[in-house]
């Protein structure tokens, strides 16, 4: 378009695998902000807790105790949300009261035995061993479950409520709305372009290199074109793979390193171990082993709330949830002169808000350095 | 279903609206919580602070100043995600890469001139003023936008930075996904079962009464079947009206009253201003003006996050953001006996937590006094 400039001018972007768009409007992220304001997390998290249920040797809600476990520990979620023997519903008697069978599990996976511990924090060989662990679960929950979700809430921010670093898989009898969303999208649009839609667009954006965050021989990170959350990124092998049970061991070598990196960066940003929810989507399991999967690719999404420091995060509030997602500032922006804030007489104090607004998602993720910032002195 | 109960066996929900899917876990509710807790917002808000710019006299951060406004005040938005003249993005050189023009205006809309106030508190003429303007704006915007959103960002927690009573209004020039995915199923419902479905919704709710909160000649207000939220609810006429603008002299006054009864018992609920993000949906306007909008319903969706006490959210984060909306309560659940919270040596203290599992979403509500709890003694 005459004059347009994405890091300027608002337009909304196309989320291919959810089909639905994103409102971007980069020079919102000048505004002042006078709203919530988050608390760091607790810097203090004992390594070992006898009353943490998450620790080794602690009881569990169920009375059970841990073992006194040294790597990666599932267990079953005491409190599920889906379990294997629930009862059916009985018939709709109305179009408007729907309802239907739940049937799954829920499993906890500590990463580690400590608990001042997170992923970003650890070794190769242990991130390596939390990604056999997810592979292992995965292909096992799979066997008979449609859908095999694994999911890390981190940072209270993101309702984890539990700082020991772990994870939660929940499997179900059915294919969640995400999961049937990205199964329609996968699959139209290899039958329009031939090409599986996410080979496709890591190849591009491969190429494209403005959203890239970080590369390896396998495996890359972008904030993709139509990111929502701020500092949102896409975990894409660059190989056709349909299930994290797939992956060869090489690669679950790169994983480990490429997620080490990422990870690294994300906590260095504003200094702050990051909070986000992220999770695996891959091709269904269970009955659909039989299928033709071939449009799904296997990808994490990384899904990110802080926007400006450690203690503002962005809200997805009324005109998100009643309309369709903002975002503030564009995943590829360049420079944008702004106010600077703290002209205005009420605001909280400068130190809390650096002028981001100058400086774009992936670039700024893929300037920061790759050691972490509470490791530099070692 | 053989044995099933919704109130203790886990089960999916259709959501009509959105043709998608929430998971009912009732049982969950009963698990201790050791997460983030909020906030309760401040109670030292001061009526009149000229440094707040949405103060009658104030000055705003383009420099104008406010008028000594006495009723409502509507003002642009000094920080527009949206605006009238944006250039449209070129052509896309790939079908990944999608971008649309977006263009429109974003509007504040101050309830009263008093900071202190919130809606439940103001009288039933200034809750009917409010009404009036927001038809106005409907209408005006609605002349040449094919979207007007109206929507209220009540309290901190859901990304409100400013304590003073208002609400945004961002009209758009193209249909936002929500917008999109009303129109789609109300469309085909029509088609289908030949009546609107959000009127056939609001007949079978009169008449099945279990999640009916509050109701009037002309109104009503129901925990809908496929609520998310713990205590979201659906305003909905039970006269077939299209768009705000179209609300009759009298409905407007018996909608004052329902909004004034529904959110005195939201403040009720955990004695706390009850945060939410709350909007209103109609027909599109604009060129649709001119088609049939006749599956339209007009309608206002309430989202509030609070779960168990006015510090405890319900968090949509991980699993809801990856896979699927789960919900911890059933909108109709009857008693259920649950572990007492405080079992678990490292609990935050029980006063935290009342143990809420014994109570369902609309009865809950329904049982809340009608009188604000701050106004009881006067
Ligand atoms: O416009 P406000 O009130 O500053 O901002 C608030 O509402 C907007 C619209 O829902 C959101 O995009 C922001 O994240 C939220 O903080
Ligand atoms: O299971 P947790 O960690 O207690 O709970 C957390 O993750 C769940 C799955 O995303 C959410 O439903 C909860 O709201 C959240 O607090």
């Amino acid at each position: 378009g005459r004059g347009f400039s994405a890091s300027e001018h608002q337009h909304c972007r196309h989320n291919p695998l959810r089909d639905e768009w994103v409102l971007v409007s980069a020079h919102r992220v000048r505004r002042p902000w006078r709203g919530q304001l988050e608390q760091p997390p607790a810097e203090d998290v004992p390594r070992w807790d006898p009353a943490n249920p998450l620790c080794p040797g602690a009881t569990r809600a169920n009375g059970e105790v841990n073992p006194h476990y040294e790597g990666t520990f599932v267990f079953p979620n005491d409190f599920p949300a889906l379990q294997p023997d629930s009862p059916a519903p009985g018939d709709s008697d109305h179009p408007l009261f729907q309802a239907a069978a739940a049937r799954g599990v829920c499993k906890v996976m500590c990463f580690h035995p400590w608990s001042d511990l997170t992923l970003p924090l650890m070794s190769l060989a242990e991130i390596r061993a939390v990604i056999d662990a997810w592979a292992e679960l995965a292909a096992e929950l799979g066997a008979s479950y449609p859908w095999v979700q694994i999911f890390e809430n981190k940072g209270e921010m993101m309702g984890c409520s539990n700082p020991h670093p772990h994870c939660q898989v929940w499997a179900s009898s059915f294919l969640p709305n995400e999961a049937r969303l990205e199964e329609r999208t996968q699959r139209q649009y290899r039958h329009r372009h031939g090409v599986p839609m996410l080979l496709e667009y890591a190849e591009q954006e491969a190429r494209r290199k403005e959203r890239l965050v970080v590369e390896n021989e396998d495996w890359l990170v972008v904030v993709p074109y139509w990111a929502t959350w701020p500092f949102q990124t896409l975990l894409l092998p660059r190989r056709h793979v349909l299930r994290l049970q797939d992956l060869r061991d090489s690669e679950r070598d790169s994983l480990a390193s490429i997620m080490q990196r990422l990870l690294i960066k994300y906590d260095n940003l504003f200094q702050v171990s990051f909070p986000y929810s992220m999770g695996w989507h891959g091709a269904p399991t269970g009955p659909h082993l039989q299928e033709d999967c071939g449009h799904w690719q296997l990808h994490a999404h990384y899904y990110p709330p802080l926007l400006r420091s450690a203690t503002v995060r962005k809200f997805m509030v009324g005109y998100e949830m009643l309309a369709q997602a903002q975002r503030d500032l564009t995943p590829e922006q360049v420079s944008v002169e702004g106010t600077r804030h703290g002209d205005c007489p009420q605001d909280r104090p400068l130190a809390e808000h650096p002028p981001i607004w100058s400086l774009q998602a992936a670039e700024r993720l893929r300037s920061l350095p790759e050691v972490h910032y509470k490791q530099r002195r070692r």
